[in-house]
């Protein structure tokens, strides 16, 4: 074991865990070491040593009490993939402690949660980085790298989302158990905005520059969980959220940001980007690039004998080869770990950061801003799609800020 | 000439009408006849006439003063291809004199010259339509025959929008001349509606059994214009508009439909179409439709050895063959006329109307509801995104009413 290998701890061992694991397994031995693992189920523990020995690993300490893990002087950094209704408290304990903690995607329940842990934080020196592994999607990074040479030009708008049918997780012939099924059975907003929200975070320089100001949020009426739900013979039927939830963000310096939220209806999965300025676009859905001056644009004649011009999509991976992110340069060859190898670059970040001393590419400002997003959502749709505001998380840091990271 | 053939005016002669009248010379001879042109400008109708005797045909009687128009005898119905100012109030007269109008696409500067072409309508007999090409475009009309048929199952979200870089078309060196121009540097909101939400609206069942509930608008900031008007050394900088115009519409029933302007900024055209139900759902941008039980669904194994399922787009022409609209089932061995064929539609469904004497199958109301979108969306983004209520220009005939044309 290299000195190098940074000492983890990780809370809450479920699914999520695993999927974590898996990939820290399939990274080289001197970037981590997993020295403690915490679940308040015993079963999932012994679960996971049976893992790390059929592995032929050493078997971490386990504890039942996440602060024990957190007070452990072996543990530099904490994942805590645990529940939705938890990482945050559990997070806003590690900045206490001033030690790193890498939350894992979702929302807030209130902004006094993202409050929490900004102020333990700045108060504490502990530092938190979000595992957003979509920030590390090969597209998106190519595009932020793009827009930083100023191919697109100045960017306007953007778009972004969840689109993912994952009614079969949520819906069984038992109800609804997991979670997240009981979030959705009880909550109307964008439950999951971070996939979406932060790669174009990035792109758009937020508290780095930038911030977003207001959010209005709208959803569709509920009958995808309830049509699936009737399918599998379910006993659930009426779920709080909407099908298709659609915000609208604006930012400081002007750009308006499209965000989607979709899990109930049957369709392929999307995340619905969209980069948009004054010289060319990205556009996910459509696979395609268009920059003016390197695509083509056609000239047609009309039917009344007048010229029209037509501009054709490039596809998105024609611009792989010049344009991948340094980071993906690097990547392309061998992209190990899930989600297609972004989960790999997300940790290797945060190691680094701990490794290094260093404010993570995704801080405890970006964790705020973007979770912020599930909870004011919640309040627009209740209050019939009215603009609501961020609060400031930077207490205007923002306006100076510049991001040194890969981002 | 055959006695059907229904006898028609003219107002207007700008380059719509040019491709217009090109339009209606590619038709039967029994569809129609011009028998009266207006415009204000005499060198305008003398180009028209010079066309009608270069093409071997009568020439039609010519006015100035576009109420003579309305008043000559022979005139059954009124082709209103006029400015953005001007068409509606025209409308309002020709419904005055029970006549039959079509008006050309675009919105509405108040709700007020709405609400006047609608108590026309009702008052004095006059029936309007307007000609939205785009409502009898492929795809849009397949995709309302499948929802007709089920196969999306319960409708619950749409998108639709104008995105079209028309910059090099407003923007000139001597500055913004075009009407269109000149609304585009002075109003800030969706000036252009209608092509995306006509389909959408007919699919949702706009004004039979649903409405427009409230909308709410958001404009990017604005820099399309200005980028292009520097490359063309245009002494034009700041226009009101912004270049992305989002806006999202609730209606009665429960649907959401998010609604997206752009004609500043360079990128492929797109009218942005998603149509989404319980089991399935069009998308244009991806050139792809999914149907729940017809598209396939794979199944694949994640880094930690766990299923999940993957949908899988089909290209939409795939349902072209056994899905087409019985209109394009018809047409589409030999499709003529502007845009792709479809002005020929709008404009065949117009003349059935009058020959038969029956409500056009986009009515006074629709136009209505359509076009108050331009300054809903103008009142919107005023007040910072509030949602704006439209009014039931139908006074609560939406309820019970019934389409029974094609849509």
């Amino acid at each position: 074991m290299n000195n190098s290998a940074v000492k983890i701890g990780v809370i809450g061992l479920g699914p999520r865990a695993e999927t974590l694991l898996a990939t820290l397994r399939s990274l080289p031995q001197d970037e981590c070491q997993v020295t403690a693992i915490c679940d308040l189920n015993t079963e999932r523990i012994e679960k996971i040593c049976n893992i790390f020995k059929a592995n032929s690993l050493v078997v971490p300490a386990a504890y039942t009490d996440y602060k024990k893990l957190i007070a452990d002087p072996e543990v530099q950094a904490v994942l805590i993939p645990t529940s939705w209704n938890s990482h945050l408290a559990i997070a806003a304990d590690v900045m206490k402690a001033g030690k790193y903690a890498a939350i894992e995607v979702g929302g807030a329940a209130s902004l006094d949660e993202l409050w929490q842990l900004v102020h333990n934080s700045e108060n504490f020196g502990g530092k938190c980085m979000m595992l957003e592994n979509c920030c590390y999607g090969r597209n998106e990074l190519m595009v932020l790298n793009m827009v930083r040479q100023g191919l697109l030009g100045e960017i306007v708008h953007c778009s972004c989302g969840y689109e993912h049918d994952i009614a079969y997780e949520l819906v069984d012939e038992n109800g609804c158990t997991s979670e997240r099924a009981i979030h959705n059975l009880k909550r109307n907003g964008d439950l999951y905005p971070t996939h979406g929200l932060g790669p174009i975070a990035k792109i758009l320089n937020i508290n780095n520059g930038n911030r977003f100001l207001s959010i209005s949020s709208f959803a569709s009426k509920s009958c995808g969980f309830k049509s699936y739900a009737q399918k599998v013979n379910s006993p659930v039927t009426d779920f709080a959220i909407g099908d298709v939830i659609t915000s609208v963000i604006k930012c400081a310096n002007g750009e308006t940001i499209t965000l989607t939220h979709g899990i109930s209806l049957p369709r392929p999965y999307s995340r619905d980007c969209r980069v948009q300025g004054t010289n060319g676009i990205w556009l996910e859905d459509a696979d395609g690039i268009f920059i003016n001056g390197i695509s083509e644009t056609k000239t047609e004649i009309d039917v009344a004998g007048n010229p029209y011009y037509s501009h054709v999509w490039d596809k998105t991976e024609k611009f792989y080869e010049k344009y991948d992110h340094p980071i993906w340069q690097e990547f392309r060859n061998n992209p190990t770990g899930g989600h297609g190898g972004m989960d790999t670059l997300a940790l290797r970040a945060f190691f680094e950061s701990v490794r290094k001393g260093t404010t993570p590419p995704i801080d405890v400002y970006d964790c705020a801003a973007w979770m912020a997003v599930t909870c004011l959502s919640e309040q627009s749709i209740a209050l019939g799609g009215i603009p609501v505001a961020f609060p400031d998380f930077t207490n205007g840091k923002w306006i100076y800020a510049k991001d040194d990271s890969d981002f």
